[in-house]
């Protein structure tokens, strides 16, 4: 097994992942680009050394995880898979291709066969509004989704989350601390998604990822879509405001409740009495978005609004990737 | 002149804007709780006590402004009235009776009338919000707003602001530092508005006074408005994701740019080639609520999306409330 982009922030989820899942390892290959060459990680009692990624790092691979930005792995995704790997890439680079099915297990697991070779991992944004969103489904027809996101400095990797938590600190100490990977203070701000911007419709990256890719995922080409990506200064964590409008008359909230408490990878956090909903301090580290304030659009007697956080590290990258391949051994072993 | 609530981060704010404006003040008393007895605070060059703020405080007092609370507005504010003063009221005590109007200047400034002697300043949050959509009817009739905030500590006053700095600071050092003044978590952290949840149907009492004092500001008692409000660890400065649906197609960006950039208050900051957008961190300090992510909605031709910041303290709160007296003087005098 491999896996790109060792030393970056959904890296060292894969690895506490496999442990903590009893994922069947093997050999191990832990790869970066050539500036984390003598780096090491711990696995299993084990200390790895990092290799440097190149078209001669995948041979012998059963499975690639990528995790190492779009350009890296449309340079080397094809030679991992010409290798004979199974490739889980967490990149954009092949998730619109129409021929690559897009997974997300809870939703459209059954798309995972034996003859697929290549699973994109969707953008985070989308799978933690889905893995909410699509349970719904089962009560009425979603008509259009308006949804406002709160994401995390997780989404731009370990380098992003450290010039938060460290432009943070200078600012307290009365310090200039200017930005340096992003391109807007951090520190107490927010942002529209640092993602380029199309010039032409005004919409930025993140945004159109998450139009394009939900309606992959649902299966659903002609889905409506409302929605603004904004970065928010909290670590780990993406947050997002949601509302959901249906061809007919919107379920009760009691009908709500019920389809998400049984829903798998959600949990339900909707305690009026108490004003506890999802955080993204409560989201972080755990495996299930949570979803609460599940309420009646006031606007709109079709429509419902609801409030998800989601831990962006694992359901939003790692954690799906390693369903994912999880679900294909189950599948090309049965 | 009075001021109630004269240690608050609002009162400070007065304090800066009567300078910043050359406001007539003459003698000036500062009042607060007894616990502030014996602090002072600078003005014009004066040292000025502050006293405790009680039924005899108001001899003589042409002008007052409140800002210590709803329960403190609803004690004091009839006996600065029966002393003859001119009452603006930062607090919700007065905001919802119907024989009182709720006044941003620039929007519904006529109704200030010398006769009127009591005048509530509306929710932060819907003033900022108003300043930025009200210009946009003259585009067409405006029929329902969806609205998501990213809500800062100074909503919450300076013990909130003091909680997010210190909270984050101690997080930092790797110190536990449990929630005080607000009930969650906020170093990194964000979470639906802290006001009372009404249990019937599920909204904060944040989101329930945008949704009355919007329909009141604007004299559009049924205009549906979709809101959630969420408290995001920012300093000073409210920002808001909102989409406005109109009756018919929507305007064009450049006719949405052209009306801004003619309305009082607005400040248009809305360039797709730098990704230059609205921020809380330049909205702070500003008299001016920021505009921009100008856009049409993908999902609804009859809609425009757009994110707005304005400065809580500012325009939310102490700026308007002296906008209100300037005018009411301007009329008074006439």
């Amino acid at each position: 097994m491999a896996i790109v982009g060792a030393t970056g922030a959904v890296g060292a989820e894969f690895l506490r992942l496999f442990t903590e899942r009893s994922f069947p390892v093997g050999e191990l290959r832990l790869l970066a680009s050539a500036k984390s060459i003598g780096k090491t990680a711990e696995f299993d009692g084990r200390t790895i050394l990092i290799e440097e990624a190149t078209e001669e790092s995948f041979n012998g691979i059963d499975v690639a995880f990528f995790s190492a930005g779009a350009s890296r792995s449309k340079a080397l995704v094809p030679v991992a898979l010409h290798a004979g790997a199974l490739v889980i890439d967490n990149s954009s680079a092949f998730r619109a291709d129409s021929g690559i099915p897009l997974v997300i297990p809870e939703i459209n697991g059954e798309l995972i066969k034996k003859e697929s070779r290549l699973y994109p991992v969707a953008n985070c944004s989308a799978i933690i509004l889905l893995v909410a969103v699509n349970p719904l489904r089962k009560l009425g027809h979603i008509d259009r989704l308006i949804v406002s996101t709160y994401q995390s400095a997780s989404g731009g990797g370990a380098a992003v989350m450290r010039e938060l938590t460290e432009q943070t600190r200078a600012v307290l100490a009365g310090e200039g601390s200017p930005p340096a990977v992003l391109p807007h203070p951090y520190a107490f701000n927010l942002f529209s998604h640092n993602t380029d911007v199309d010039l032409e419709n005004g919409y930025n990256g993140e945004e159109l990822k998450v139009i394009s890719e939900s309606r992959k995922i649902l299966g659903m080409p002609e889905l409506k879509i409302n929605v603004t990506c904004v970065r928010v200064p909290v670590v780990r964590a993406h947050s997002e405001s949601v509302t959901v409008e249906f061809a007919g008359p919107a379920p009760t909230r009691t009908q709500v409740h019920e389809v998400l408490s049984q829903a798998p990878g959600v949990k339900v956090v909707d305690d009026r009495e108490a004003n506890h909903f999802p955080m993204p301090i409560e989201a972080s580290g755990q495996n299930d978005v949570l979803v609460g304030r599940i309420r009646a659009d006031l606007s709109n007697p079709n429509a419902i609004c609801m409030f998800v956080s989601g831990d962006q590290l694992l359901k939003g990258a790692a954690l799906n990737a390693v369903q994912i391949a999880e679900q294909y051994y189950n599948v090309a072993n049965r």
